[in-house]
């Protein structure tokens, strides 16, 4: 639907993965420094919890990043966590090409992200264009969220 | 105990680990995402609690699979998972050789697999042989388990 | 939309938390038991990871259960599990009023569940029609769930 | 250290414990919600990975309340989740009886709270503060965290 | 099998369930807080992995215990962990009946904890008593337990 | 402060992480070989909990070592889980060069690690030099960190 507002070709890449596991830090501190990865452009930082030796639970903290960014990502790990060592591998990764549309609804304009997929499209509801108008409707995030894709189906003749 | 029904003899090899961190889907998604992944034959399929940015409670679904598969594996995550993009990397593997064989105990038969590891037998008792019969006889699965256990070892006169 | 097949008004009412806490058994033996829990009308039985003392990575069984069956859920407990102890509570519940309907999409028929919050529905599609119609054509869950809300949005003017 | 700025003196109490089950959202939704919970009063909500029926890796929300804010809290509950029920008891609840104070670092000012157990004082860092502080001066949580701790042992005579 | 050396008979009594949660201490703290409870003879302390406000991965800390003990738990749970509350319920617990066995193996005597339930004997091997041989006879913990579990067996005349 | 106990002067290396997932072992028993494991001089094991097929709630288990130790650590998981197959990678890591120093506090004398990374000093309280002084003095554990890292900054003029 509509004119797609970017669109992005994108083909196998490689991307880095980092592990560091944390015993000796805070879950505060952990959040901030999840603040600080992502705010330098991490695609994705995340923690799974996991038990470690003296009965410790833990977290161990994962980066995924690019090459070029390998080294600024260690640098913040080793400023914001409390971890004297890294480790990291490097990962192929697929990705499907992507354009972005907007639809109206009656909530106001919602931004979708369309990958394709063999013949198909996949659909989903961007979060931030979504959330913002479910704070200013006093509705669920859910209601937005099929709003859009209703609106979506409609304009392609779906409904 | 008994004739072997089957014999595998395992040798180093390698795997392939791919992940995908997955925010936006539901927990019955991917219980439903599972079952195709294991039924397309996946040596693995689990799922491993994560914590994303924004405060989002989410999965990472990892799949072990051998390069041969690996594009249909791709595949089945792209089309029954909301993941845009997933990666991946190869892994050495190290199996035990193992064979397998049919004990008799009160309840009917039970199968057991049999790992050599260096002079030592491991000993596994295969869940569906025991579960079928815990269910028939009303009994827990760990009394079928210690029955064929026991069925075991009396065979080879440690009883 | 449609007859609705069955209409239930719900109110608040206790329902029994049950705990143990299993270290001692295998993740095996806990799916078994969950299968016996379910099977025997427990509103649910579920898995938390939990870290205990000795290094053991453990999970607590949680089952919510009505009074009337707490005393076959507890049996059920000590059959199925190794635990030799369960503790449980009664808490209170409040659920919504709910009634079921199907709507017709091109995958076939597909049951929504259609609670009553003040002045919503809340509306969710019943996992087991819609899981039943993605394997037969092949697609996502996901597309069933969109066709079937979109099927239902349009019989209500929405669409 | 300084003028308190404000003195809470706590005595044991009820709060409430809510708890609701959900494998059919996703994590955004869910992060959503957190939001709803906490901007609306909450004590305290949060996120328990769990494994549900039919493979389904799922989270349990739980959210700490009072017995006047219960109703407000299950609306919430009701709206922003796709639960179609929630179940709750009272919990009784010590809490230690605190203040806050500002100590200067290099950094600025940080607050502190300050509870009184037994003979002992018991001082945390105030995230917010400290995190401020952080960001404008480019250094860790744990640089300011340690610079105020160290500054309240200076007043206290203790350095 | 042989004398028992100590009989309980166990009916259904209370137990306290305390719960605090964690974001602002170390897996390490809360490691040694553990020891500091089991010490003291709470019946279980145990760590459950739980998502806070602010992206802070966190941990709920939960200890099983006697009215009797609450306040000293409580005291323990002020000083050891960062908490400035905690909050506790009572619950209903039901416990099998149990004694005490040895069994003579290989690898010297095992302790079994045998419990009864309905007709049955539950048994189980006493991990200190095992894990003492397993350690002294360079075999694995399994070895040991299931050479226990087949003299039990033999005594008994099942083998 | 003080003389330096040893230094040691890290690069970038190679580690072997190895994982096993497992699904038919007790709590117990990989507690017990994570002992195993960390008396071999692992550099780490620790548990993810993980979801796995048929509603198992299941461990993986992950060991960080040398390539040097890569055999005997496969043999160690080989003999102490029940797992019949394990895999691996190698992963660069970096770590920080740190040395190792004694400061005096109220309570005895700490041991500190101190990472230097670009113009800071990372300093951390070592557990068991911490643990074993606050046992004695029946403090918290906190108690002696602060203390040692007080008695840290006062040397380097920092208080
Ligand atoms: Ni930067
Ligand atoms: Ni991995
Ligand atoms: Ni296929
Ligand atoms: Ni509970
Ligand atoms: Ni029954
Ligand atoms: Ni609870
Ligand atoms: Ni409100
Ligand atoms: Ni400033
Ligand atoms: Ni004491
Ligand atoms: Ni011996
Ligand atoms: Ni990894
Ligand atoms: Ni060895």
């Amino acid at each position: 639907p509509m004119a797609s507002k970017k669109e992005v070709h994108s083909t196998s890449d490689e991307i880095v993965e980092i592990h560091a596991n944390v015993d000796d830090q805070t879950g505060e501190g952990l959040g901030y420094a999840m603040d600080r990865l992502m705010t330098a452009g991490a695609y994705d930082a995340y923690f799974t919890p996991i038990f470690m030796k003296k009965n410790r639970p833990a977290y161990q903290v994962t980066v995924i990043t690019t090459s070029a960014k390998l080294t600024h990502m260690v640098d913040l790990l080793m400023t914001h966590t409390t971890t004297f060592g890294v480790r990291w591998t490097t990962m192929k990764r697929t990705t499907l090409p992507r354009k972005f549309a907007t639809v109206t609804t009656i909530y106001g304009d919602v931004t979708l992200k369309i990958g394709t997929f063999k013949t198909q499209n996949k659909i989903t509801v961007e979060y931030d264009s979504a959330a913002v108008l479910a704070d200013a409707h006093h509705v669920s995030l859910d209601d937005v969220r099929r709003a859009a894709l209703l609106a979506y189906d409609k304009e392609d003749g779906m409904a």
